[in-house]
């Protein structure tokens, strides 16, 4: 299996804190070992960094963690390969565009029998289940709302209807964002916690590191942040139920799918 | 305008030898100053590395030229902004999955009443003429090959008659590939070096730096390289002519458009 790591906030952030943590996993504190990738989203634009060497010793995590890109939306991925072998196009996260916006996605399970019907529009480049199946999301949202994106609440209930359908075949959480929203969908394990004001400090589960985040944001700083499990232990992490589906927006639940 | 660099190989080759003397144009040795990127395709993967920071500054930068990535297709490019603002988005090179494969893009020049009629599948994220002319090539591709990608005579052929159209709009000097093939436009200025054995030393013109090839290949080792302006200053360029189209293979010019 793979965890999964996002954030999204109202003004731009920086991860650092958190990838320490997260990236650990990736080799050192766990077994997630098979590569990683982040997303961050800047304006419309979209930096992705992907490595298929281990989080925990990857020279590019290492730029991650020093350089601090601060972005209102980011989508993090350690992997332990289940489809597909160790490689950069089986690497997650994914992205794509349509509509004129990027979106990004990363996928924490395993689907079984499951091969979309048809040549679709999004193709899979790589050879897993995860990138089809966002190749299928990406398929359907485009054929339902072919000009123009939907609503945010439009957006909500499709991907309600297509992440059900695709959870049929198995293990299904995931992260999407387009940059504006991010979606989470739990399907086993996915946690959240949502900071604003006032702020305290947060410990890593992972490594011995705190921060005080009331040096480093101002009273209006909202920041939610959804992982697989806690990234720390001293902040009240809500666990999302089976199938639920929540669309976040400026670092808090906009809707509930 | 902006300044190109594209590698093309036979096998998986690091090019930290020339993106050093390429990255010094921007802002130290020339003035192409509002961002620049690279991308590495790696098996049927893609890293892409994109910073709007100066290449000459960035710490991104100094990431790529310090940490060999072997790959056989290269795009870089530094900006110089002409149409649309400094920013994530209007940064080169662009990417987008068509036919399952990656395809990267990156152009040098500027485009006048550049304005594709109607609302293509791909669509620009920035605002660009150049980002608006990748999409208008891949739409063009993907209606007149809809279901798999041609052959590369097919392609090369399809490339000539978009160019063509496009270049009436103004200086279309560009990079494109698909992992496999490297296709090279020259409206200008476009220059390449056909690197085989027997391998002998070079000199950047930007840095006092050589480098002695015969240490670090094999006598199979084919490496193209194509660049606005010569990197060395001891090997034979030769000069693209106006408006003719190269797609260069496995490190050698496969075919001419």
């Amino acid at each position: 299996m793979c965890q999964l790591l996002g954030m999204n906030c109202n003004v731009p952030t920086d991860i650092c804190f958190s990838f320490e943590g997260f990236r650990a996993r990736g080799g050192r504190t766990d077994q997630h070992s098979d590569g990683w990738g982040i997303a961050f989203f800047e304006e419309r634009g979209c930096r992705l960094f992907l490595d298929d060497r281990p989080s925990a010793e990857s020279p590019i995590a290492e730029l991650v963690r020093d350089y601090p890109i601060r972005s209102l939306n980011v989508i993090a991925h350690i992997r332990k390969a289940t489809h597909g072998h160790v490689a950069l196009q089986n690497t997650h996260p994914f992205q794509r565009e349509l509509w004129g916006q990027y979106w990004v996605f990363a996928h924490n399970g395993e689907l079984k029998d499951f091969t979309p019907v048809g040549e679709g529009r999004f193709r899979p480049v790589g050879d897993t289940d995860s990138e089809a199946a966002f190749c299928h999301i990406l398929n359907t949202l485009q054929q339902q709302f072919p000009q123009q994106a939907p609503t945010p609440v439009e957006l909500l209930r499709s991907l309600r209807e297509i992440s059900q359908h695709i959870a049929r075949h198995g293990m299904f959480n995931f992260l999407l964002s387009n940059g504006e929203l991010l979606f989470a969908h739990c399907a086993t394990n996915l946690h959240y916690v949502q900071r604003k004001a006032p702020f305290g400090t947060a410990h890593l589960v992972d490594e011995d590191v705190s921060v005080d985040f009331s040096e480093l944001t101002t009273a209006e700083d909202r920041v939610a942040l959804i992982a697989t499990l806690p990234l720390t232990d001293d902040e009240t992490w809500t666990k999302m139920a089976p199938g639920e589906l929540l669309a976040f927006h400026h670092g808090r639940v906009l809707a509930r799918g």
